[in-house]
């Protein structure tokens, strides 16, 4: 190979391929240059005045290194890797590294190994990071467990590239010995280990970077995200579906600290990605934000090769890999060719590859076992008048907290006549039965259930309804199409599988992009709040990692005092305030009006 | 480690050492910043305020990463390891890359484990990479050979960090074998390789740059280094002893591409160091020269940490390595301290580490073996009137060539009443008696020789005089010394013993320093020009791919056309100029005066 990247380069013979006609982002000396773009093997050979087999004029357009994004779970997609594939690169994203964190909960390290392989059969480059926490917090069941001990074995062989996000800052403050024995394990094999330290300051964050922790992508402010960077982290500037901090946190870019910056989209809906793109999306807002194009393209490419480690990539040069992509302009971003090694993969946001034979082993299907559930599962016995209830909250994944009068009648709570809901997590790895129960307010919905195995981070089966029979017939219904997102009310039962570990389908993009909003449209017809997205919000109300109270299989969880919490609740202590929601808590400032932030 | 890390940097203990009261340069903002730096296990736990078992009160000063020497060769200090650690410590240096290229040139592989050991008796952290031309060109003898398969199997193992400076840039566009073998080598380790590429530019460099090569230090001009970076190379600014470009070159420095700038000595005298300083000087010719003090610092630091992949190195930052240099300012660069890891190791220009029991393995000893040589070994038999002379110059490792008529008696050249001398350089690493002989121009000297076994790049024993019996006398006391530098004339003999590898000396830096100064006084007080470092200038004489006239021990090189070429001379065309010259050549403009520029 190298001789032949030394006799394109001199002109002696012609390249494999030629981008001629063009300007290319120079990540370098961050100026927009013209010259043929020669390519041989796969890589950049030269850049001047060249001739090759294939040539593409790219005149008017710009080529830039292919798009990195730092920071991704691909499942959040909830698209098999050939369908992600398909979706991002034509819009001029060439590598990820990718946090198989939701199907390692569910299937282990054999998840991990599966996103690798499906990966391979698209030119997308995956580097696969080792999920820190699963399961992610000690109160869930998830359907694995990596030990510390595991962890440092697999970091030593080369299936992943580093440490996923290190979610677990608790344990790292508190020196948990099985956190500092996952770290110790990056160290010694000299991986990097991945942040995820939301509003971590002053001498916390400095512990927790001392721990050997190089990444941060939960920056929510300026302040935030520069003081991360200052700290020597790099700083992942994230548009994700839910989390969109780019527009945000771009104003903490300077001259001086330009490169500790990276873009990421970390959790990315397949809906948001065909209706608004992918990292050239980020790329996009950054640039409407303020953001100078070039900076953006920089943080975009070469800034996220050399945080990685990844030699040869991010960069338009003698020696790299042609990972390129080439847009209309620098302010809307329109990927009109894609090139992957030298070879054309996209254009015009078609990709040219197929997905040909889905790789689909055994260990990603068939993995939703609920055990024996029946109407009954779902009878809440509450020893007095009043529980504890979760307040869902539009545009949070923060929950609030409200402590509600509540009837029951036959050994289970009534609910008639009010605007609160039960809310089940179903274990579904080991069909243990296990079922946590809980109330919640705040979302619509009456004469049904929705259901879905997307739920953070063990990703059971979580389930909201207004009675028992429609909420087993949902659990059911997923049961039986093998995990997936189900609606079930008035007679009538929606569903659509995600038929790959209960987090991804095997459905083309597009098409599961459109019953996927079908489906929202059939939860909103049963009264679900449309200022929801109904399966994203459920998704997030097992999380125990976010505040402030959320659902496991294992029961109802306070996450400010990191543990479990009792569904009774006693009476409110003020008085004329016990009918409706007497006492009201929550980061979102306790507000006491159900749906406002 | 992590666990104390971790509860130094929450305040729980107190660290092992703080730096209190001082600014330090943070090099991921470009600020000087206050805050005390919390120190434990070596690493920075901690900023802010802190208490610790030892305190060090830096008021006034400023604390930077310490300094990476980002390519130097230990033997051109001609210095033990150990006492160039005593040496750059003191003046903030505490990383280098080695590339011990000369001392592989003489002893093999094991003349670099040698620096590697010899290094480990001090706290100087010294990255080897392997010397990737051994010998420099095939048209000399050196002490050993690195095949390429050998090159490429010693670069799997640890021993060396990379590929050391690729300087057959011919041997690459032309795809020599043994070059290209040694590139793949480094490419299948994931081993970078360092370049060394005078003036290539273009399709030639993009040629270079394809072929794995990633760095140069060879750049003399703003243009040249400006090109280079933006070619996707990291470009050393180098400020060593002959060769010294940081006042010009750092004006190829921007904002948009400072990141792709190192500083480096490459090749830089005891005597230098010890009189002007190491990286300290760079930084202060550098700032001297308008470059921004931060951005200086930041190119000694942050900026060679990432391009070797020196993790945790360069900043001073939590989890980072502890190794730091306290400065009086950023003008004058007067280092107050040195940490490495943590540890004082010295303090106001003195280390406080002894050089101990060297390490002076069999190897790198008596390494000087020159056969049987006497007077005659140095007679010159010419067929004709007329000669190719060398012409050296003063300030430059460029010599000219010129056609002079020489005069002959006795089946030896006469050079009474000429400003002739003859230049020999005798094999020394096998006793084979291989001996080429030239004429040289230039430097003075008469009625006695000067000698020294530093003869770049094979390091065979090089020696100029105006008589046989000088010039055997000065070979021989070289051989008798184990190598060094020898001055025979008048009568009197005095040498300075390189008693490693016949390249570095064993004594302490200060008295090597001013024997070394005593001995140039003695070749002075023989007529040799005060134009010259003497022994400086007779050691590039026989470096064969440094234009234009060179000799090596199998005799009269013309490094143009890379090939010997005869001593004898053909008669010059133009009429008159037979006896003073008659024609001149040479990259210095064909400037017929001798000792012009």
């Amino acid at each position: 190979m190298i001789e032949r990247l030394i006799d394109v380069a001199l002109g002696r013979t012609p390249a494999d391929v030629v981008l001629k006609n063009g300007t290319f982002v120079n990540v370098f000396t961050g100026q927009v240059q013209r010259g043929d773009i020669a390519i041989a093997c796969g890589k950049v050979a030269g850049i001047g005045a060249y001739e090759g087999e294939r040539e593409y004029d790219i005149r008017g357009k710009v080529a830039v290194p292919g798009l990195i994004d730092a920071h991704v779970h691909i499942e959040s997609a909830q698209l098999s890797p050939e369908e992600f594939a398909r979706l991002v690169m034509p819009r001029g994203t060439t590598t990820v590294i990718a946090d198989p964190h939701e199907i390692v909960n569910v299937c282990g390290v054999d998840g991990a190994q599966y996103i690798a392989r499906a990966a391979q059969n698209t030119p997308l480059e995956v580097k696969l990071m080792l999920p820190s926490c699963v399961p992610a917090t000690p109160f869930e069941t998830s359907g694995a467990c990596l030990t510390g001990e595991q962890t440092a074995a697999l970091l030593q062989g080369d299936a992943f590239f580093g440490l996923g996000e290190f979610m677990n800052a608790p344990g790292v403050l508190g020196k948990d010995a099985e956190a500092l024995r996952k770290l110790e394990g990056a160290r010694a094999a000299g991986k990097m280990v991945d942040g995820h330290a939301p509003g971590l300051e002053g001498a916390e964050l400095d512990a927790y970077i001392a721990a050997g922790i190089s990444t941060d992508h939960e920056c929510t402010c300026v302040a935030e995200a520069a003081e991360k960077a200052a700290r020597g982290m790099y700083v992942h500037l994230r548009e994700g579906s839910a989390a969109r901090n780019v527009a945000e946190n771009c104003g903490a870019v300077t001259a001086a600290n330009l490169r500790r910056f990276l873009f990421c989209t970390d959790d990315r809906h397949a809906a948001d990605i065909c209706a608004h793109g992918h990292l050239d999306a980020a790329l996009r807002t950054a640039v409407q934000a303020g953001l100078s194009p070039v900076w953006a393209v920089i943080i975009a490419t070469l800034n996220a090769a050399e945080c990685y480690g990844l030699r040869g990539k991010g960069a338009i040069a003698p020696g790299c890999d042609a990972d390129i992509a080439v847009f209309d302009d620098l302010e809307n971003f329109h990927c009109a060719f894609t090139f992957k090694k030298g070879e054309l993969v996209a254009i015009e946001g078609m990709p040219l590859f197929g997905a040909g034979q889905k790789y689909l082993p055994d260990c990603v299907r068939d993995t939703v076992h609920v055990g024996g559930i029946s109407p009954d599962s779902f009878r809440i016995s509450l020893k007095g008048g009043y529980a504890n209830v979760i307040r869902v909250q539009p545009g949070s994944l923060v929950t609030g907290r409200s402590v509600r009068a509540v009837a029951s009648a036959d050994g289970d709570v009534d609910l008639r006549g009010t605007d609160l809901l039960k809310l089940a997590v179903v274990e579904r790895h080991r069909g243990s039965g296990n079922i946590g129960l809980g109330l919640a307010e705040g979302c619509g919905l009456w004469g049904g259930a929705i259901a879905t195995s997307v739920a953070h981070d063990s990703h059971n089966v979580i389930v909201l309804g207004d009675n028992n029979a429609d909420m087993a017939a949902a659990v059911q219904e997923l049961a039986r199409i093998g995990g997936g997102m189900a609606v079930v009310g008035r007679g009538r039962t929606a569903s659509l599988p995600l038929d790959i570990a209960g987090l991804m389908s095997s459905l083309p993009a597009e098409e599961y992009a459109a019953r996927a909003a079908a489906l929202d449209e059939a939860a909103y017809e049963l009264g679900f709040s449309r200022e929801f997205s109904p399966f994203m919000a459920l998704s997030f109300l097992a999380l125990p990692v976010i505040p402030s109270l959320k659902l496991t299989d294992r029961g109802l969880f306070d996450v400010e005092k990191f543990d479990f919490c009792p569904l009774d609740a006693d009476p409110p202590q003020e008085a004329g305030a016990a009918d409706s929601g007497a006492r009201s808590e929550g980061d979102a400032g306790g507000a006491e009006e159900p749906g406002e932030e």
